[in-house]
């Protein structure tokens, strides 16, 4: 690693946390809201998320998803109806009682997630076998109320896309929850860079009122998981509870099948703690808010010229800003990595004169001169270059912090001296995995799938087990 | 008028307000919450909402606006320092008093506007005369509790955008305020084709905290006024009470110049009740979630070759659906109808024999048989003609309800018989305004601007005045 030279970043080796915030706060991402754990999303924090959300939309529609709006507030009957569901979710949940000074007669719930509202939506709407399946999501502000709170990763509030489809059978359903498994688990390897393991949670760690909760896990630099993307399989649970039937071709009446699933800013979060650095920001290309930046070295004519003609030229196939201000170079340079901008560009009286400007990546060591014409066919190559190196480390990251553990001392062990993500034979008994997180302050991130089937002994209580379980300290 | 076909819709002419709420509910735009006042937005509805976002944004990111997002509640501490803003809006506003069962330490308001985030958002963010203009927007719900509600036009929460900008001088300021307003003119006017007043409001209809606010009015199908968006130029009165300073050029400390300007999906309303009919939504070409529909007639070889392939010709301009179910005929016509879709396409065995297919209007008489290869032609043409066909009537709709009226009993006989904007001399005093809206439960729309400058007395309480202004009944 190269020498640290930003002073208003802690390194990430000394104080990981501090490091973490001071990230988050120098790349201009957000500042902090007035009320505890709420962030104000600036231009460059909101434009990250604004690049998810269009590429994941596009990817929602083509698998026939509609978006739709659903209320900000849930009266506390209709939330009570299902058991299991409020009570995962009844001590994070904010409440009105009033408008102005106005007692109101039902208190109502600030939406910390939206199942019961769309069973009530699609009670309303399913009739017939042909109003299936039925497959919405909606772009939205949620609030769970949270003790200890850090910014993107836990937040009060936070925005989120949250996924709710309805079909005829329970294999259906099933499949379609994985099928958006896959599809986040691509997103998130693709245009994040971020490898993902993939897997079903235990019942301890399963959504509250779920059947299944399928999840995508990552591990950060510091050797902590983090979930990145849950879809759940449903069954026929919330169907029952609120009454949601069809009729089937044989003119029966059936219960519907569910699922939901949502990504929300956290992804945000995993970004920063994937592949940021003691410089600032790392941000890969596809959801760099600026991919291309130009530094531009005075106002001489020729120079201005050049500036003109590169913003024109690469304006057609990425986002390119100019930094244009009376700054000094070693400040436009600086702000530049803070922020994660994948590629810079100097363009300066000197180098002008031999008709080429100078190229650097956020990740790449060097300075590369280009010659004015070969500058597209550079920069295409160079954003190829970065992602795969982006990639490339973090791969090797994540493999090289996969272990084995076949008891709890040995897991106890290593979770100490190499954090990672670390497979066990586990029961799968919610009474064991709260054993083990009284041990431990650590639980299970996911069971794989295709893992090894043969019978070991639960890595913590002994008892006979075919699963095998990745367990680890998790954000 | 043709006759009416529809019997689950109220006739417009005898029932206006059941025939909104009959065309909002038939055309599956929204289903109603379970909160009062809060609605679903189903596809169809949202569909049209992300189309105006869409535009609207692109539009925005040309001013050099920037999205950020700003958290849903706001500290009833920080709401309640601006006198005049938290006056305007208290009676109407949703307070968390709870997390669970536990109290929380301070009231949080969800935020009915988020002027008073933003003012401490900018004093955080200004510093020098280099950081301004700030120009930032956000797309997000908000919420009002309305004692009377009604879907799209008045609703207890609504989405909408909020834009807020800080600049160096007064000047300026107020100049951005009306080049927004010029846009959303245009954008309403080309877009939803929706023909637009635009003017000031009086100091009894500004907005609260505002020096002035600046206003798009529009006339309804039932000569009513909805106000269709707003710019308010803030001055320095944000900034000097959130102590929002900045370094001027010579070094010296300066209160900054605020605006704020907003569109809803009050909007929608607006489109409904300037272009529906009888037989349902009439929805213009450029923000219809489906712009052609291909009615498909039989599941025949030759059928359905004819659709896939117009299917995918016309797919690169047009937003299209196909309609393949085993329904009548009949029943999909009218269930295209009563959404609004703009162009119909009507292919069954009899026209493909003959190498053509039968194309209508949602608002044209008649259809006409086209050839294949001259279809994709005749959809170009017939989407402008019916854009046209809808402005023009719109158009006209509102310029022959423009009148004049010199006295209070003058305006009173008018309004009564011929609803409409009636251009009045007024004094412009609140205690007047109060008073006309006292007698007649009517208040003013706006100020044009450039009117006639002659000195006349008020129509109400017979002060002379320069100023005239347009009043009439408003949703």
């Amino acid at each position: 690693m190269s020498k640290k030279r930003n002073d208003r970043i802690t390194s990430r080796d000394v104080d990981f946390a501090k490091w973490y915030t001071d990230v988050v706060i120098q790349a201009d991402l957000i500042d902090y809201g007035p009320v505890k754990g709420t962030m104000i999303f600036k231009p460059h924090g909101y434009g990250i998320w604004e690049l998810i959300m269009q590429t994941l939309d596009v990817e929602f529609k083509q698998q026939g998803i509609e978006n739709v709006y659903l209320p900000l507030l849930i009266p506390a009957s209709l939330f009570n109806q299902e058991k299991e569901h409020i009570e995962g979710f009844a001590p994070e949940v904010l409440t009105v009682t009033k408008v102005g000074d106005k007692p109101l007669e039902e208190e109502l719930y600030i939406r910390p997630t939206s199942e019961v509202l769309f069973s009530q939506y699609f009670k309303n709407n399913i009739h017939s076998y042909r109003d299936l399946p039925l497959k919405n999501n909606q772009w939205v502000n949620v609030m769970r109320w949270e003790k200890t709170t850090r910014p993107f990763l836990r937040t009060s509030e936070f925005l989120w896309q949250e996924g709710h489809t309805m079909h005829q059978t329970s294999v259906e359903a099933n499949q379609f929850a994985l099928t958006i498994l896959n599809l986040y688990a691509k997103f998130v390897e693709e245009y994040l860079l971020i490898p993902v393991v993939k897997g079903i949670k235990t019942i301890n760690e399963r959504f509250a009122g779920a059947r299944e909760t399928y999840t995508i896990e990552s591990l950060m630099h510091d050797g902590q998981a983090l979930q990145t993307g849950t879809s759940h399989f449903l069954g026929d649970n919330f169907a029952k509870v609120f009454d949601i039937k069809f009729q089937n071709a044989d003119r029966e009446l059936e219960y519907a099948y569910g699922t939901s699933w949502g990504v929300s800013t956290r992804m945000i979060g995993a970004l920063i703690m994937t592949h940021a650095d003691d410089e600032g920001l790392v941000l890969p290309s596809k959801i760099a808010p600026v991919q291309v930046q130009i530094l531009q070295l005075g106002l001489d004519e020729p120079v201005q010229r050049v500036v003109d003609q590169l913003k024109l030229d690469l304006s057609k196939n990425y986002r390119i800003k100019v930094d244009a201000s009376d700054k000094t170079f070693g400040y436009k340079m600086s702000a530049s990595e803070i922020k994660g901008i994948p590629i810079r560009i100097e363009v300066g009286m000197r180098d002008v004169a031999q008709e080429q400007v100078v190229i650097s990546s956020r990740v790449g060591e060097g300075k590369t001169a280009v010659k004015l014409d070969q500058v597209k066919t550079f920069v295409d190559q160079a954003v190829i270059t970065y992602d795969q190196q982006l990639f490339s480390r973090a791969k090797t990251s994540l493999e090289t912090r996969i272990y084995q553990a076949q008891t709890l001392s040995e897991y106890q062990k290593g979770i100490e001296t190499q954090p990672g993500l670390y497979l066990v034979p586990f029961c799968g008994r919610v009474v064991c995995e709260k054993e083990v997180k009284q041990k431990t302050s650590t639980n299970s991130r996911c069971i794989p799938f295709n893992h090894d089937q043969s019978v070991e002994p639960c890595f913590n209580c002994g008892q006979a087990t075919k699963i095998k379980a990745y367990f680890g300290r998790a954000y």
